[in-house]
């Protein structure tokens, strides 16, 4: 056994061939044990794992800085510098993040977990190496998957130009996410043809030197081709051609599943729990697929996470040219989407609500000064659906609620999703957005509109005084309990509110609770800053209505306890009654 | 003259070669003579001029869809397509707006003004013809500059990949609106001089097919070309050699100073009217020039437009290595800027409002999350400083105030802002955006910190009573001004709060008001939602003290008339004292 004994990258270098080789297998042994176990990033891992461990014999981190890009694939890199146990000891499991994390070691330099940003970073780290002058080398790792992202390219473009020592790793397993898409991968495809020969070359167009590596999960040739371009001093493009799932058959035979997943089975490599229920990805898959038949101008779109609206590789291929993956770009895809409604189609744009984030400019720009009718699904917007810092899901609503004329709807039940869906592709007055509620598909106890063009008309659930309850979207269940809490605990027969528009306030209505309510509360699942409940607030600032506001407070959280976060915010039924009673005083 | 009598491009088509040299002498004076007189895009318009005059000739708009990027080269676009009399008639000067607007005319697609958006665009204009059917040709136009950003390269790794008619139009004119920046620039360069023949070339390795021309200002020639890829089933770049500000020598030797510009005089090519008072743009340069000197650890960042923040080439060239233009490229700006000051560097990233809003999630991620003590410079962030729907600098403190770690400074005053840019620069905790003021350089009344490290504390400049007025940044001085409106007019003597930090609150002070205050208002030089005024409110919902919020109302507008605006919104002093006397009512 030599893992037990890495206590640093010192540690690796000491190392022959055939060790590093045999320590490469405990790696991944390790590796496969806790992954199919506790879940996590898995194909990245196995794939990188050799170049990992070649990156650490040959430069001298925390010296040389390396830069990951997702940093998805640092697993292997931690193991080599200290953090062993977190990935050998069960108990020790969750002592280290999914990402690279500086407060957990002085060999992470940035918490990452969106794609496309290592060149960016590592090249702000070649600049201030250079201003204060120092002469170690700054290692940028990045996925062929994400060099569909424009800000890679921003970088690659900067990069380039610096003319100083930086080293891009750019680790190319033929996978993004799913499948790769773009005119770029045609070009990787003909470098790895020609072993790295071919005079058109995408990295060299871009100014780089160029060294290729077909065998990227050998340990011995990877160390070669690192040495090769160690202290260089100029920017290097070191293309490696690696397996993805590298050394796992059931990864390396379906990459797409075995890209990140939940615990499994080792010898199988079934997920340990199937969840058999419906849910809203499938569904929406389902729904589009029936529409797309109908409808020849219908057309998917994802930006390299197909499967978050249930566009499996069948779904897609049914769809045919009627689904689009444009890659990790997610401001080309809500273009995309607005060029496509101009000119006549219907785009239905899914995606992550963390990752909206990348386009806000192409939504207020693109989209809604153009005021395109295209159709964008966020998912997992939420507080609590996703809990890596990198990846919280609950700014959308003040991304997205504040610009200019798009429709953004929050939908309380399934009938009324497919309600405000089924509008949403057959108008042609707004862009309109929505929110997919993450509570579980619930059947719908209220009447559910089928046309939503008469905008910010909120609907008033049940009729009660004093108190009115406002409850959006994934929390309108929230909603229901607080009622039931009020009126069983405390004796108030509180009002109930659907608002289904995040994007709007609904004067008339919130008038009207002026004549027999004291107090307001507002319910949504994503922060307060920005959100939907200050802007209720705000309409009432002038009158003696109380309002209270219920949300996540402003601040970046990383592997929270939901129960935790859920009672610091106040948002469990009892404690919101509690906060209303106390109000009321 | 033939220009009268061009009414559609219809009227284009029917001239010979020698009419269409002749008219394009006539297009660039009526243009020469309109933007002498009325300001607006000189240089991109003049060298763009033949080709859109080609364009027109070959193609049959609006059947044929062209899609501008940026598009403030759209000037001869608009005046072959039934708007000449803009033109050419100084009273209808300002019937067309400076860009590409669908509400003008069935050629113009879409309204544009960001760069870098024309592919992805133009992809979803083709996307929807090739569902539908239909075989006209889709081209969009991209200036060299715009292809330094993210989502140019996005949309062009899509375009390539779709596989069908699509005709991109690369205007190299070897400039930014400053000079170009990035390793791209060395292929564009290796492809004019070998005539486009050069093996290693960027588009070819995106998957196009390549056309080359060099004379990109020769009608006969341009035609040609064009010609020769009219109805083409696959994408393909028609690369143009085009000079900037061609056919007028001033904006041929100084494409930079008329890349865009306010009046002037056409036989001399100077401004007609100079402005010789302080302004924040180059104090700040100065500021930064003499920092940089002691410091060698601070670099200036600019996302292709250097002079914002008054780094004119004399100045970029005293900086030397500690400036650096990443080309329009904002997103790799805030990350590059991340990285420098996480490994020790100190960036000041100076940028326009509506441009920072194209690196939200890089805020957010690269530097929010990481904490890094970067300085960002927010330029013109303002209801009234830019007013085409495409420029807006208004929606700035939604972006950036709900981004969790960020802190964001609203100085008032001269010397407030240079404490503040100081402060910033000398700390190393977080990460600072500093909204320079609009209204003028103007010296402070009150006194000033030097240190803002105890976040979110307000500053009570004038303790009143009954009404206490917190007004932000640019707008202290409207604060100011109701503090005497409500003195004279009503004898109301109001409390006024410099707030100092947008980005958080002064929960101690907001408290103690409660004691002898009735009401508090917001005054905010930018829109109302998911701004700062909302969040004061949401502090006092739960209390008996009223709020109004002032600012700009979420819509956008159109060069719109600023008193107009300005009273709609009820941002005069008067207005304000006004709504005050009716809420305290």
């Amino acid at each position: 056994m030599y893992i037990e004994n890495i206590k640093s990258p010192q540690d690796v270098k000491r190392l022959n061939y055939e060790q590093l080789n045999s320590m490469c297998d405990e790696l991944r042994n390790a590796l496969l044990e806790k992954l199919s176990a506790h879940g996590g990033h898995i194909a990245p891992n196995l794939g990188f794992l050799e170049a990992t461990v070649a990156l650490h014999y040959v430069f001298n981190s925390p010296v040389d800085k390396f830069v990951f890009d997702v940093s998805h694939q640092c697993y292997v890199h931690k193991m080599l510098t200290g953090r062993m146990e977190a990935f050998t000891n069960p108990e020790k499991y969750d002592l280290v993040s999914g990402y690279t994390e500086p407060s957990e070691s002085e060999h992470d330099l940035f918490i990452v977990g969106h794609t496309s940003t290592s060149v960016s970073l590592a090249c702000g780290v070649a600049k201030a190496r250079d201003l204060k002058g120092g002469n170690y080398n700054v290692i940028a790792v990045i996925g062929d998957g994400s060099l569909s992202g424009g800000e890679a390219y921003e970088g690659l473009n900067n990069a380039a130009e610096a003319g100083t020592n930086m080293i891009i790793v750019v680790n190319d397993n033929q996978m993004s996410i799913a499948e790769n898409h773009g005119g770029l991968y045609q070009n990787l495809k003909l470098l790895r043809e020609t072993n790295g020969k071919a005079e058109c070359n995408f990295f060299k167009s871009m100014g780089f030197d160029y060294v290729y590596l077909n065998d990227g999960n050998d340990v011995e040739k990877l160390i070669a081709t690192f040495k090769s371009v160690k202290d260089t001093k100029h920017p290097v493009v070191v293309h490696i051609n690696t397996l993805k799932g590298h050394g796992y058959k059931f990864a390396e035979q379906d990459k797409e599943t075995f890209h990140w997943g939940m615990p499994f089975d080792l010898a199988t490599g079934k997920p340990k729990v199937s969840y058999d229920g419906e849910n809203y990805s499938d569904l929406t898959a389902e729904y589009l697929l029936s529409e797309m038949k109908k409808y020849p101008e219908i057309v998917g779109i994802t930006a390299g996470t197909p499967t978050v609206f249930g566009f499996t590789p069948e779904r897609r291929k049914k769809a045919g040219k009627q689904f689009v993956d444009v890659g990790i770009a997610e401001e080309h895809a809500v273009a995309l989407a607005s060029g496509i409604a101009t000119n006549g189609g219907k785009p239905v744009f899914g995606v992550f609500s963390t990752f909206i984030q990348r386009a806000y400019d192409q939504l207020s720009q693109d989209l809604a000064i153009n005021n395109s009718p295209a159709v964008i699904l966020v998912f997992f917007g939420s507080l609590t659906s996703m809990n890596d810092v990198t990846h919280l899901c609950f700014f959308d609503i003040p991304l997205i609620c504040n610009i200019p004329n798009i429709v953004y709807l929050a939908p309380t039940s399934k009938e009324e999703y497919f309600a405000m869906l089924n509008w949403s592709m057959r108008q042609n007055e707004h862009p309109v957005a929505i929110r997919v509620p993450v509570n579980g598909v619930i059947a719908s106890h209220n009447p559910v509109d089928s046309d939503y063009s008469d905008l910010n008309r909120y609907q008033i659930n049940k009729k009660g005084s004093k108190v009115a309850i406002i409850a959006l979207g994934s929390f309108y269940e929230l909603g229901e309990k607080t009622v039931d809490v009020l009126h069983k605990k405390y004796g108030i027969d509180a009002t109930l509110i659907n608002p289904r528009y995040i994007s709007g306030i609904d004067s008339e209505m919130l008038d009207s609770l002026k004549h027999d309510h004291k107090l307001v509360i507002t319910l949504e699942d994503g922060v307060l800053d920005g959100g939907f409940g200050e802007k209720i607030t705000r309409f009432y600032g002038n009158s003696d209505m109380k309002v209270l506001n219920f949300g996540g407070k402003k601040e970046f959280v990383d592997r929270f306890d939901i129960d935790e976060f859920i009672r610091k915010n106040h948002l469990t039924a009892e404690l919101i009654a509690e906060d209303v009673m106390n109000a009321l005083k």
